[in-house]
């Protein structure tokens, strides 16, 4: 097929914060978590953050199969009622998209605008990955295994289904799981239904949505997802390093009332209890959460994690006093990483986890 | 509380179609339907189109009450579970947001900007509400039934709780059901739950979302929702006319697989079968769908609506060769109405419901 970036094509005019009619449309078509339900340890059924490539691919369930193939000794395939069939493991796990903070990142990729909000919680039904892949039995030499989903397209003028990869030590360090339920009802198409990954601790692309199979390599896998994207660079002949782990990040719930269009908060003064939520990649514990309250940051109250992968909650009480403030919050995880006041560049807009920022407006009690 | 739109604040620059920070904030928080999920007669759970205008009020449903107050002779309340002893109902309902289309008006009001996926059925269960509007027996000289919702924040500076009303007479002519379930399960915090109204044949918001209070007034209701927006404008001093009953409308599943930021389209030249949905307001039946294809319009084949309130699925068979391609989609209903091939004008955006417009690029077979 054709590239569709043909020779001559205008760029797209992004300058002066504004964005172009295709990030719009990436953002009416994709959609992040609603703020006010960070209150939530589970993210409601249906707003979950969703990032979807291509289409969602519409499969039938009671045809679809899970095929093993490529170097293994004893490659094999199953189906739903079998996979269905193996030992069932949930796990809250907090995922969020390799993209998520693109749109305060300056100069500005032009790809699907998130500002914070791409990230959320559910609780994922399946099976342990690892047994399946010891049992197809992989032939001495394999380096890579790939992940390859339904969902095909084109990207930057390549056509190519999505598809990602860990490598055998990937599998043995990280707990992966084989999903076929969220949130203790069957997969959603649009969350990959009937079969996907889940690669906790791990920005979302290595969640590979709509998974027909997993192939054994003897060579590293060079799919568009693994190589030509989901790396940090800095400059265009970077050759880069992968995206992987989850940076240390928090939320803030919104306190008060929105206003429609701008999403500034109003409230009256007195206490007011903030709260909102604070995460980091392979399962490293959040340590500390600080908040930016009257221009001092403070310590937050922690609750713990529902489960090793699951978010971390926080609250802590303020005196809103009358005025525009400005309130931010930053987490610290038990590496010693912490959030930073500037966002981190990246040519792609990669993994942005600047402090999260919320202008909230109190007025005096009448 | 102070007016968040203080003098002197710049207006947005959004000409030369470009958009702001604040329609992207809004286009990442509200979510609109996935084109190719069209192909089902009832949307995929999580996938329905949302537009919030303030928070997802978290509501306990185990105390929420919906009170009958005001002008009525026999005010009353009911629990969830008083209302959902009464009579279930369940109707498949095509609902669409009065904003969908706004990014394709020119000059555009700044808002959320939808391009065309502002759109979803759902199986939505609950009670008929004229019923219980009887019961609680208005008295003489009422003329309008406010429904307030718990959701609540600032629009054009005007702090408020989202309201609409309903007279009488449209009470009488439209079959709105009180509604505590969707597609067979609980209604979602973020469709309305436990309870909000839906008024099928009208645009969105009619259908108020966690829904406290159904008032009767011997005046017309005033709220902001009611009287300052959702109005049809052609300059800033027309009072306008109230929008209500949907336009004709269709969209067409797009066909082929997508350029990731672009959502042009690529497949290969053959036979292929393209698709999609129609429909319009007020229970009007779709006629005719046409498929703009080679440049001529050719008349798509109708299949029936799984309820008269839901969208008519229409199907076209088309040879396509090779080459870039404009396909559109116009249709007509019983009462003649058909849509415009350009965008009609509104100072607010509403209601565009100008012919679904796709790219596809075809492909030689080799």
């Amino acid at each position: 097929m054709r590239n569709p970036f043909e020779p001559g094509q205008p760029k797209p005019k992004t300058e002066d914060g504004l964005f172009s009619r295709h990030e719009v449309g990436l953002a009416n078509r994709n959609s992040g978590a609603l703020l006010e339900t960070l209150t939530r340890d589970i993210t409601p059924t249906g707003t979950h953050y969703l990032l979807t490539h291509f289409d969602v691919p519409m499969i039938d369930e009671t045809t679809h199969r899970l095929c093993f193939e490529g170097a293994f000794e004893a490659p094999f395939s199953l189906d739903m009622d079998e996979i269905r069939g193996l030992p069932v493991q949930s796990m809250p796990v907090t995922l969020e998209c390799a993209g998520n903070g693109r749109s305060n990142m300056s100069p500005r990729s032009h790809s699907m605008p998130w500002h914070y909000e791409a990230v959320g919680t559910s609780e994922w039904t399946g099976t342990p990955l690892a047994p399946l892949i010891t049992r197809a039995k992989p032939l001495n030499g394999v380096v890579d295994f790939a992940f390859l989903g339904a969902d095909a397209g084109f990207d930057k003028g390549v056509p190519h289904a999505f598809g990602r990869s860990l490598t055998p030590e990937e599998i043995d360090a990280l707990d992966v799981l084989l999903v076929w339920g969220m949130n203790g009802a069957p997969l959603l198409p649009q969350h990959g239904a009937p079969l996907r990954i889940i690669v906790p601790g791990w920005y979302g692309m290595a969640s590979v949505k709509w998974l027909t199979t997993i192939r054994a390599l003897t060579e590293r896998y060079d799919g568009f997802q693994q190589v030509q994207t989901y790396r940090f660079r800095k400059h265009e002949n970077d050759p880069g390093e992968p995206v992987n782990a989850i940076r240390v990040k928090s939320l803030l719930v919104p306190p008060g009332v929105p206003d429609w269009i701008t999403r500034e908060r109003w409230l009256r003064e007195g206490p007011v209890t903030l709260q909102g939520r604070a995460w980091s990649g392979n399962g490293v514990p959040i340590t500390r959460v600080e908040v930016l309250l009257d221009e001092t940051w403070q310590e937050a109250h922690l609750t713990p994690p529902v489960g090793r992968y699951a978010w971390t909650g926080w609250t802590i009480e303020w005196a809103a006093r009358p005025g525009r403030h400005m309130i931010a919050c930053r987490a610290t995880d038990a590496n010693g990483a912490t959030q930073p006041l500037e966002a981190p560049f990246d040519m792609a807009g990669f993994a942005n986890n600047v402090v999260h920022r919320v202008t909230v407006h109190v007025a005096e009690r009448t």
